[in-house]
């Protein structure tokens, strides 16, 4: 979802982009409004974010993923070492992509609670090995609906961490982390376009044959724009960093998204007949989770949400379950709605057993 | 530019695609609004090119910049050997990247031409290197306004060509190319996108260390979809594909791209005060470069007729002069006007020592 104001504006300004008499889509990427553009983007997510000055951001292709890869490649020093935290699919991923350039070690995982990645680790100092080049955190968990309260402490080893589903939801210190990144799609704007925040020590590194559209110090020194870059996406995430702005920014978002988890959180824990399998020292402020405990009556519970509008309610295909993503761009109205749906639900469809 | 009927689609489906009341932009990536609208674009490119079955079709991101790595990741076999072709800018960018990763040989060049790259090399099969795993070419050379007239022969050896500014301006034989790629912001839509097609045979062999990301068969297994695709400019490239096959497919759209070439080529074989440094055997369809032999003469000649509306007419700023880039969405009365003021501009402002 996106924000309806940022919709109407790319709406308006589709056909016309600031007098330009021509769409983003048409605008010379080299050209001076998308430059403009560019910038604009950059500035506003350096303020709303308060990113300090020693920190660099590039506007990226490739998502997530392709970080996974592009991480280990820019930060691995000779030795190639550094430490995963396991707490769920993505971490999981990344630390079996980063294992084809280096020494990786799992330094906590949370793969054996019950159920499988229903908390995030206690990472200590001691989990880490003192030679890690890097850290590596999956800050809010989609899958499993879990997130890190706040960043475990790593000493003087740089954290890196996955916001791709968190970012923006909340005001985070950025100083705690050597680098931030997430694909655009859930707060940033739409998919095709991945942000990296990145402390201005750790570019510059790059093994050798690191490919060029993977090296931080070419996309910095070209501005994230060594070849075409992708200007529409990059063009709505500027329209929603300044949607962030308007209402408030970061400490208002929190507020509303507070409001909104509550809201879903207060009700599953004052009723017996959906359950959340996650701990609740960790739940995620984006992704609920919960079950009926019963596979059919989840799966009829996803259909006849979609029925009403309700969307996407289907858990991950790895574990099943319901889902409730309920990013930035999400109103209270809506989290009502399936609240609403949520009861309703319950009392047509009576479980037997209990 | 894109075509009007496709941003005027675009702008009326944006807040409700299909009956869905989502815009593309928010569709979820996994569910069936877009994997339809994925296969259809697919379906619909193997239909205008005659994509054999025997190769695949990938929806990608990175640009084709990103493909000079993913190229020799995938396509070099255990003794690394590719041979590349020089005529241009972005073929020997392409073949730089591909020495991080293999024993590179440049098969033929026009980098000595005078002026460097004014034509294109002819390549003989004598040229290739029998135990090559690959010939790369850039197709069309949109800094030097050049192109191949048809595609070398390199007898049983792999075929790969860069098309970026040139696919779908006219038919092309995809069985003489093992491998086509291309950014879509020139002829399939807008940037965030890249497209590459592929022999199936090659697939499959990337080497171990290569990004998941970058490795042909895992995309291809996950049908452009291994992690979160660009949706937005895959839908744009979607409507520029039924665009063009309902004006008649690439044999329409050679006939409109030679028409309008020839207007300016002809203009430009007719008079003396501009000139084109291009070998005339090999004029690019797409990118018409020309000078007036004045370096203040040619900006004034690109920042006036920006004024009237004809933008982006700056030569590459690695060689100056005036450049027409003339893609399908350019209309006959696009090249028009342009020669109207090349005519204008030439009246306005003589060259005294001519």
């Amino acid at each position: 979802m996106l924000p309806d104001e940022v919709m109407e504006t790319a709406r308006a300004e589709m056909l016309n982009y600031d007098g330009t008499g021509m769409s983003v889509m048409e605008l010379n990427p080299g050209g001076p409004e998308f430059l403009d553009i560019l910038t604009c983007a950059e500035n506003k997510l350096r303020s709303i974010m308060n990113i300090p000055q020693n920190y660099k951001i590039l506007f990226l292709q490739g998502g997530a993923t392709t970080q996974f890869s592009a991480i280990p490649l820019n930060l691995l020093s000779e030795h190639r070492c550094a430490d995963y935290v396991l707490s769920g699919l993505f971490s999981k991923k990344a630390s079996i992509e980063a294992k084809k350039y280096g020494d990786i070690a799992i330094a906590a995982s949370t793969a054996g609670a019950m159920p499988t990645f229903s908390t995030v680790p206690d990472v200590k100092e001691n989990d880490i090995r003192p030679d890690a080049d890097y850290v590596h955190i999956c800050y809010n968990n989609t899958v499993y609906g879990t997130r890190f309260a706040e960043p475990p402490s790593t000493g003087s080893i740089p954290l890196v961490a996955d916001m791709t589903t968190c970012i923006l939801s909340e005001p985070v210190d950025v100083s705690k982390f050597a680098l931030i990144y997430a694909s655009a799609q859930a707060n940033i704007g739409i998919s095709g376009l991945t942000v990296v925040i990145i402390r201005d020590d750790l570019i510059g590194n790059a093994r050798r044959d690191t490919p060029t559209m993977l090296d931080y110090k070419v996309l910095l020194q070209n501005k994230s724009a060594y070849n075409t870059p992708p200007c529409w996406s990059i063009y709505i995430a500027k329209l929603v960093f300044e949607w962030i702005e308007s209402i408030g920014g970061l400490e208002e978002m929190k507020r509303r998204n507070e409001k909104k988890a509550s809201l879903i959180y207060d009700y599953l824990d004052n009723q017996s007949y959906y359950t959340s399998p996650v701990d609740k020292k960790c739940r995620s402020m984006t992704n609920v989770v919960f079950v009926t405990g019963d596979d059919k009556l989840d799966k009829k519970f996803a259909k006849e949400a979609a029925e009403i509008g309700l969307k996407n309610l289907e858990g991950h295909g790895s574990i099943g379950g319901i889902r409730a993503s309920i990013y930035n761009a999400m109103p209270y109205e809506g989290v009502q709605k399936l609240v609403k749906f949520m009861e309703d639900f319950r009392c047509e469809n009576p479980k037997f057993d209990t």
